[in-house]
């Protein structure tokens, strides 16, 4: 073919291989199965939507990164930027075919037009529960639980949770004389790990607040460190005493987190974690893996009060968690974390002569007892099959002999054997009992 | 909220409810189960690539239909129309680390600027399985049945594969003098049920063919009928006699599905069958569901051995199939066979005078028994708590004592019951058994 085109992908789009999508999917049917276990029902919202629904809320900062376009009859459209703004829009929409408290989760890519960077993508999987048509702390309880939940399923290893709540934060800052410039305050808070207390500084006093509120929004490091609840009396102690509901909230929430028994060493409260959309009004959350800090946040969440009324005039309150699939996924593959699995228990041969009919037959009997079998799909070598299965991690390799028995050679532990067409089944189930294997090589 | 934005999505982009997500969902798993079972590995591709890797193949009517615009660097990129062209760029792009014969399967949504009408989204989701780098009768009758058992796994009532290969109507159009003009006249043929055979002769004429062959082409509707040898042998007695290769290969096929145990009336050789997809070389095919004609296809696939070959020279010949699972699912849900689960098996009642803790303790419980299990998210009157698990079409109301005992109600049978705390998953599982409910109102 003259003209050929280099194949490649766009930057911050990649392909996933086999053995990552595997393991992904096995996070996504744990984390499913997680959501389930809280009466969370799968949605799915589309890809692409009205630019301007997608960019009514969020901020400045997410709408440039939206990918926007115009549609072939002249629409603006956008890839959805996260799966709370579609959520919100959706719960307005079919408010009338919904019961309420309306839990929900969905599982999809979105697409932001971030510099891509380690563990970062333009397009990357979200797993989001949410909870709509409730408030209290025991919704948000909840939320958290599933959320801790949902990590402790997987086997992430040692992880943590920090949480914080706006209103905790927006009673000091009322405090410290920088209410009106919260929204602006908590960007520079949020940003706290990663530009040090200078550059808090620095985009604190670019916000237009005097030196000395300056100061004090950086001694809020101050209340880092030891329980949560000294975290919680340390900021008590510096807010403003007419603004007490986030303290009682937070309180409230970490005894249903007791009560329902999750690990209090999972969840921390952090005065300095502000989360930079511009959407949460109460409780603030986001994981990290402890033994990967460097990915950063894997999943997040918080409360959404006002969300939904940029579409209707009902009040949707919402709290929501997102695990964030990709950045997880990428985490633990680098942990060497990833399940081992060629996919296929068998590879049955074709006969170098041709005529696949008896070995067709024999995998379909093979399946019919639960096996994943594969027919080599050609009339190749002998060894060219036998080259293959082992390339693939493939344990057991099943020959018909002309009497329709079945030579079986199991690569695991290097054996040869014989075996009736109608006990093969069971005599591999037998071979993989007394002998499991690794996983194989892989592919 | 001034300037409220109406909530709706962009026509052909329907959201998904829970029922019916629950339902598209379920349909996944059993095909991806299927997959599994023929050693298929998932993998995943980007929604968005360069346009054009993606417009290399296809066709032209497939590229008007492509969503294509200019990213923020100025990069034409578009949303990937088909999963087949995307396996095609990844299979040259990672041939060094891919295992050939190269099994995989992908699920997830795919773009089209089509006008939207019954069944047919501009966003839907399809669910592939490929077998790349291998050729001959074996792989293509390994697809088909890859694709005939997941139709049958899923449970879709009556259905048909009708089958056919390029090639056998290639030597057709080439004993009527048409070689030439193959590419319009097979893409006249594939409208045959659409737009008839008067519509079919128009196009073939306006084609540049003569008119005798023409009539030819309006004959091979004769070939129809009868037994799957009967069509073969009426075809090739028209067709060209130096080129039978089609011929031998489908009969070569139907022989594997029958040695593999395929029921042989799900596939029918239909020889007005061409798919319109231009990269097509061998085998194609296509299911319709009998009891829901109207559907048109919900799944096709065939032989395509020079795709990859705009992207590499090292020849990747490949089969495969795609099965409309969002097409799928919306014919299931108008025949009524969508199960009817609301997802949750308890409703944990919350004391209308608040501290939750309990109620937590008692969910966690029940969900270490496996129990999927809601807690009422807020202090609202009992009364309310019941009319929400009825409107919601859960079973079992649980509502702790203040002695820590439970009182359940159970509104399959209307019975109120009794238990300890820690009796209670077991009382439900007995309950479950002897009264099973039909699945509750559902929402």
């Amino acid at each position: 073919v003259s003209g050929r085109i280099e194949p490649r992908t766009l930057k911050g789009f990649p392909d996933t291989l086999p053995a990552a999508a595997r393991a992904r999917a096995r996070i996504l049917r744990v984390v499913e199965g997680v959501f389930e276990s809280f009466g969370y029902g799968p949605i799915d919202t589309p890809a692409l939507e009205y630019a301007e629904i997608l960019k009514g809320k969020g901020g400045d900062e997410t709408d440039k990164q939206m990918f926007e376009f115009d549609d072939a009859g002249g629409r603006r459209v956008a890839l959805r930027f996260d799966l709370t703004v579609p959520l919100a829009r959706f719960v307005a929409q079919h408010q009338g075919s919904l019961v309420f408290p309306f839990r929900r989760y969905h599982a999809g890519p979105v697409w932001r037009g971030e510099r891509p960077q380690k563990g970062r993508e333009r397009e990357f999987l979200q797993m989001d529960a949410d909870l709509v048509g409730a408030t209290g702390p025991a919704a948000d309880a909840e939320v958290l639980q599933v959320f801790v939940s949902a990590y402790e399923a997987v086997g992430v290893g040692r992880f943590e949770v920090r949480l914080n709540d706006r209103r905790v934060l927006n009673s000091v800052l009322s405090a410290f004389g920088l209410a009106e410039r919260a929204t602006a305050v908590l960007r520079a808070i949020d940003k706290w790990d990663k530009v040090g207390p200078e550059g808090v500084r620095k985009e604190v006093l670019a916000a237009g607040a005097p030196a000395d509120a300056a100061a004090r929004v950086l001694s809020l490091e101050g209340c880092r460190g030891g329980s949560n609840e000294e975290t919680l009396s340390r900021l008590e102690a510096v807010a403003d005493p007419a603004r007490r509901e986030g303290f009682d909230a937070t309180r409230e929430v970490l005894s249903l987190l007791r009560a329902a028994g999750v690990d209090e060493a999972r969840v921390r409260v952090d005065p300095l974690l502000a989360r930079g959309l511009d959407y949460y009004t109460g409780v603030v959350f986001e994981a990290g893996l402890l033994d990967a800090p460097e990915f950063g946040s894997v999943g997040s969440g918080g409360r959404y009060d006002d969300l939904a009324s940029l579409y209707t005039s009902t009040r949707l309150p919402g709290v929501g968690c997102s695990v964030g699939v990709t950045r997880l996924a990428t985490a633990l593959a680098e942990k060497g974390a990833l399940e081992e699995d060629p996919g296929t228990d068998v590879l049955v041969t074709h006969p170098e002569s041709g005529g696949a009919g008896p070995a067709f037959a024999l995998a379909s009997r093979l399946r019919r007892a639960g096996l994943r079998v594969e027919t080599f799909p050609e009339p190749r070598k002998h060894g060219a099959q036998m080259r293959y299965a082992d390339k693939r991690g493939i344990r057991f390799v099943a020959t018909l002999d002309p009497d329709g028995s079945v030579q079986g050679k199991d690569l695991a532990t290097s054996e040869s054997f014989h075996a009736p067409a109608g006990g093969l089944a069971e005599e591999l189930g037998r071979r993989r009992r007394e002998a499991p294997s690794g996983g194989g090589a892989g592919a």
